[in-house]
């Protein structure tokens, strides 16, 4: 087993066509035992199908023991058909792992708007649910992908007294990423004994820090999810607050903050790894706005890309232009060197205490060459 | 005298060096009688400080002869200087013209962050002001333009009894275009008699449908400025209300519409003319919330620029995340062939009975080029 991941864990990735460049698109997780979940889904008006059916089965069920996940297919805008066919491929995936179909939680991305092949899923199941282990977690990594360059995973490891607990983390997204749960997948899993309020509260304080401050294009998407499973274990004191809570929420927001920094080094087409960092503001709220307003400004990205010193009128008027009050007489920015494939950029506003970081990408030709060919 | 003209304006062009081109880059248009003025400025927190002079200009005085403006430089993020420099220009062509200082309005374009060239400006002002004509309006429409690769005109005339009234505008914009007052400058000049208030609630009212409908990239500027002159050399009945202001109204709008959709078509690398349009909304706010989000999405605009039928799923994550409360059951999508250079996509909200239709255009390689190389 490989030594980042947490007890009880496996995984598979399998190729079932539902990609046409028949790359690996369909991936299973499994506890091997039950496990509270955590999980938070886009606020996009429009939700997929997969989104519906977590949400039902994490409202009516306690413990989960499996995910399956596909990419190619986001099976989003797929009215009752696409519900009835998510919950077809988990009481599926249920049937071959012996398991109850509302201990089996489903996740899409890709495409929104097409029907799920179903055929092509069923008949690739039997040996998704075949080829299970831990190594294995390596292909439902990839399996995951759709426009990401590369697989990303994250994982820390601490004591708690003698017990040593993991909380390993992958993840998917590199473009339709905007805040508010960035356009993404991102499913965790921690041996951690803990209880269902904290793994609640723990995983929304690290969501706030790091999915919820990137951006690559300011796009939410209709099938953003990230899941954290908690099977309990590493046999460790139940987390229930105090201290170890603090512990488990550090570990947990560093997992999360590394994945979320990964999604903005793959972005699509990237050039530059940007970091916008707003201070003197009268509220977090505040400082995010404005951050998330420079970040997402197609001027600004695409100065950044170009390494123009001319970024400094577009950070003014994206600033100017997030909605909080702002004077011009109060406003300092200051950047690092544009040249570098690392961007700082500090804007302060000089109007209270508060800061906020948010992380992105430039805007180059590769973006619009592949949003504009990605079909 | 050009047709087209209202009675008693005239204009000129020159070239001062303001921009690294040496192309037009100062303009002057000029009342031969006293014109009362309706504007609208940006609503960005950042102002430019020509915007701040006219606000104190407007205030405090009834008639204006003139608007000085430049591209180049936006005079913005300028400080106590860009104010003064600003003001000092004003208060040249007052002199040149034989005016007060509050009756020469002024305006700018261009890069933000850096002081105005004054002295290439001081020296370029006799031959503006020696040039004036009603013909010289044309080349004072070239230089306002920035990324613009043709200047915008539009004009409407029509009767008012036994008087023919005229509107005339030229507009400058292709980037930086966002609602609330799309970004780019607009002068329009009339020699109706209208009242005051008239003047100002029909400019409200053209700006709505048409600047106020238009995104190239959702940046909002810090220089927008629609400026409205009125003469009275027509002579007809003063428009108070009633019909008459009705007549005015619409030929304004016509004219303001005209205006707005050249923008979009002149947009920075567009290939496509795009109108979105949103209808069963619950009202009028919440039918351009959603237009607004399917026209600024990168997602949506990269897909227009491939004409690529995922598209579809394009605008609904985007309607989706525009914070309008949609039902997926009741969301209806229709599009016009995308191979096509003018593409209309329809959105059916299921909601209400309120509409509203925005126009844009898609995000291309050419985009990022041009914003990238812009300094």
């Amino acid at each position: 087993m490989k030594p980042s991941l947490p007890l009880g864990f496996q995984g598979n990735g399998v190729a079932a066509g539902i990609k046409r460049s028949l790359r690996l698109d369909l991936a299973l997780f499994y506890s091997q035992a039950p496990a509270k979940v955590a999980a938070l889904f886009t606020s996009n008006a429009i939700k997929a199908a997969p989104l519906k059916v977590c949400k039902e089965y994490l409202a009516r069920n306690k413990y989960f023991r499996a995910l399956v996940a596909n990419s190619g297919n986001a099976n989003c805008f797929t009215g009752k058909v696409g519900l009835a066919d998510a919950k077809q491929i988990g009481l599926w995936v249920a049937r071959g792992l012996g398991l109850k179909k509302e201990e089996v939680l489903v996740a899409s991305t890709g495409i929104i708007g097409r029907r799920m092949p179903l055929a092509k899923v069923k008949s690739a199941l039997p040996q998704l649910v075949a080829g299970l282990s831990a190594k294995g977690i390596a292909s439902a990594k990839k399996a995951i992908m759709t426009t990401d360059t590369r697989g990303k995973e994250a994982y820390f490891k601490f004591k708690l007294g003698n017990k040593t607990v993991t909380i390993y983390g992958v993840a998917k997204g590199s473009g339709m990423i905007g805040p508010k749960v960035a356009t993404m997948l991102c499913f965790i899993f921690t041996d951690a004994n803990i209880s269902r309020r904290a793994l609640k509260s723990a995983l929304k304080a690290a969501a706030d820090k790091s999915f919820n401050c990137i951006t690559v294009d300011g796009c939410m998407s209709t099938n953003d999810t990230v899941m954290l499973f908690a099977n309990g274990l590493a046999k460790n004191d139940l987390i229930e607050g105090g201290r170890n809570l603090d512990l488990f929420r550090q570990a947990l927001s560093r997992v999360c903050l590394v994945l979320a920094q990964m999604i903005i080094r793959d972005a699509e087409g990237a050039s530059k790894f940007i970091t916008v960092k707003v201070s003197g503001a009268r509220n977090i709220r505040e400082a995010k706005r404005v951050a998330l307003g420079i970040a997402d400004s197609n001027l600004f990205k695409t100065a950044m890309f170009a390494s123009s010193p001319n970024v400094l009128g577009r950070i003014v008027a994206a600033a100017g232009a997030s909605g909080v009050g702002l004077d011009e007489d109060k406003l300092k920015i200051a950047f690092s060197p544009l040249a570098k494939k690392e961007v700082e950029v500090k804007v302060a506003l000089g109007r209270g205490r508060a800061e906020a970081i948010v992380y992105t990408s430039d805007l180059t030709y590769k973006y619009v060459k592949i949003n504009a060919e990605y079909n």
